[in-house]
């Protein structure tokens, strides 16, 4: 059966990599047609996607899957109707590709410029909600890749049913259906094929749990983008607005808890802890939001949790928050790069001189003054949809929007100069 | 033995870990001093470290190694005045950490840039050439580095004197010694090691040939980018300058056989094979190339050897070249997608539309129109000196330079905003 399968995935990323050559020349308004097409497709035939998700939620309410989990399986009316505006977003996006850079003119008369190209063939390895199946695939589309989706085994009726009809619509604008595929198996050992599809397969993202990445970075030998977690801080600086260090604190923790722009730690300066402290502490009780405290934190908010070892640099996603009173700017930023996931760093502060310098030397893929974690956002930051949030430092730190899923070539025109 | 291997290359990753995070917060005119010192205090410990490569020289003599492998060993007085030429180059060049990209306010009032930011803990594993040690710690200082050098064993008494005036510069300079570090042993349980620094080590650059690449791929747990092989062509359109043509394709074959942009493939226009290839022949002939051609291209070079499947796709790295004749641009182009190393390809043609074609639609880091595949080399594209010339479509393909040793993260300014 492993076999079956490794032969499955090898064929698929060969058709996967004809079909990338394909939809790397198509134009701009071929796939921005594609786009459209697909977005009315999936509205005409949401009855018999949504019938094939029903299979999936009974079979996760049969499994007591959490209640959370069925939520975010559901395919309900309203998630088709942002999936369809998200694709409609993505066709009107400036197409990156073929896109020129400035032209360097050399002293031999060669000139240079950087062009935009796709990527090629991209994995994407993801869980549960399988609206990312749409919205993956509209942005690789975009950038002119091909696409091999694999998505969590909850939702697999449902990304085959939502497979089916991209497929069409790339049929129905002229593109490769092979350009947007779904690996139809909940086989592990599928996963661990895509990742030895070197040559095949360019960039492998992992988009999930702290097990799937650790898996993925063990096995893959492909180029991969960590979409890990992120344990966000807010630092209210000394002398900082407490009215907008209250409302950035309790924006970041409580907006949205379960993801991974939220804040999991709040940083005090000494001096303003005896004044914030308990105010915050009154607020977030009346969110329902568990405080963890270091001992400093416990004198001023007397209801908080003794903090562990383990609270510093947990990822809870949920209503729990660990608070630590620092010394100063220095103790903040020691705190951070000890404990910090590199995804989601904030400073609420009226120096600006402290705010430079936690902007310089804070190294996160979105680092804010004054302003709530939740904006690492590829839409909240200008970049239209996004893939993900990378934590991998390499060719993409932060959000992942259309132009993050292409790259560039150096592009050189000559009248017969030679190298002497 | 090999546990004390792994421990020790821990402990260099943790002391360039701790080193990288103060040579990213260095300005840039200590950065460029540091540069400036270096290259003075090579000139002026030439003989000791001549000394040391004497002892590696005289080993590789012993050892019966080829001469051209000795010659890459030498530390001569001009590879001495090119080391410090370089270095003093790029202090002058400009500091890419901490530059912004253009602003974007977005509707909310939030203000969102890009800031240029070291990588973090670079490791560049490379074969023979010790003058890499120097070129690339400078290089990688430049930009905010620390790096972690494994050279070739041939060349370890060499890389370790080297070693020692670089970190006495940073010392001199107020930077901390172990932002440069040389592996101090031949053993290979070194480079495992090295491959297995997740979450200490940012990138691995491999730089050799093709065994130690696969090495790297099959054992690295963080991300690389490879310096793989050059598999380049030239295509010689129908309607060339075929002087032009003739020039570009003998300075693409013969100015340096040994490098991994040099010519290893020529295709032939059918239109112009009879005109064209008798005379280049003549001219290879001249300068000992041998040739291996196609049966069409026999017919008008008889004195070639028949080629076998083997030769399309070789790296030949000698006065050796393939020749081709195809029926137009598309044979051309399914040829090089076939069987290139997405290195280096170049058309030799007088039609715009054609050329254009072949710049957009061939897949390889740096794609030439009337100009020799030589040219694809940080210094002559303009991005001042190289750490090598990446065929990884990640993050930056092609020449890297200083800036392509940086990543950026998003800095964000705000005024209270939180999301809603």
């Amino acid at each position: 059966m492993p076999e079956t399968i490794a032969a499955m995935i090898a064929a698929m990323a060969q058709a996967a990599r004809r079909a990338a050559a394909e939809i790397a020349r198509a134009d701009a308004a071929t796939k921005a047609r594609a786009l459209e097409r697909l977005a009315d497709a999936l509205l005409q035939h949401k009855p018999q996607i949504q019938a094939e998700n029903e299979k999936d939620l009974a079979a996760a309410r049969a499994a007591g899957l959490a209640p959370s989990l069925i939520d975010r399986l559901a395919l309900s009316d309203a998630v088709f109707a942002s999936m369809a505006r998200g694709l409609r977003e993505v066709a009107r996006w400036p197409d990156p590709v073929g896109r020129l850079g400035p032209e360097t003119l050399r002293p031999n008369g060669l000139r240079v410029r950087r062009m935009r190209i796709p990527l090629g063939v991209i994995g994407i390895i993801y869980e549960s909600r399988p609206n990312v199946t749409v919205d993956a695939a509209g942005l690789c589309l975009k950038a002119g890749n091909a696409v091999i989706l694999r998505g969590g085994s909850e939702a697999l009726n449902s990304n085959r049913a939502l497979a089916a009809v991209i497929a069409a619509a790339l049929a129905a604008s002229g593109l490769p259906p092979e350009a947007v595929q779904v690996v139809p198996t909940r086989e592990r050992a599928a996963v661990l094929a895509l990742l030895k599809q070197e040559g095949a397969i360019d960039l492998i993202i992992p988009r999930g749990g702290e097990e799937l990445i650790r898996f993925v970075v063990e096995h893959a030998r492909i180029p991969i983008l960590k979409h890990d977690r992120g344990v966000c801080h807010v630092y209210v600086d000394e002398g900082a607005d407490l009215a907008q260090a209250e409302a950035i604190c309790f924006n970041a923790k409580v907006q949205r808890p379960g993801v991974c722009n939220a804040m999991e730690t709040l940083l005090v300066h000494g001096a303003e802890a005896p004044r914030f402290l308990p105010r915050m502490a009154q607020r977030f009780a009346a969110a329902h939001v568990e405080l963890r405290g270091c001992p400093e934190t416990l004198r001023w908010v007397p209801g908080a949790v003794p903090a562990t070892e383990r609270d510093w640099g947990a990822e809870y996603l949920d209503l729990v928050l660990a608070v630590k009173v620092v010394a100063d700017i220095e103790a903040a930023m020691a705190h951070i790069a000890a404990y910090g996931s590199h995804h989601t760093e904030a400073i609420v502060t009226r120096d600006p001189g402290r705010a430079q310098r936690f902007l310089r030397e804070v190294d996160a893929s979105v680092v804010l003054v004054n302003a709530s974690t939740r904006f690492n956002d590829g839409g909240e930051l200008g970049l239209g949809a996004e893939i993900g949030i990378s934590t991998s430092k390499l060719h993409a730190y932060g959000p992942m929007g259309v132009d993050e899923l292409t790259t560039s070539k150096f592009v050189v025109f000559g009248e017969g100069q030679v190298r002497s």
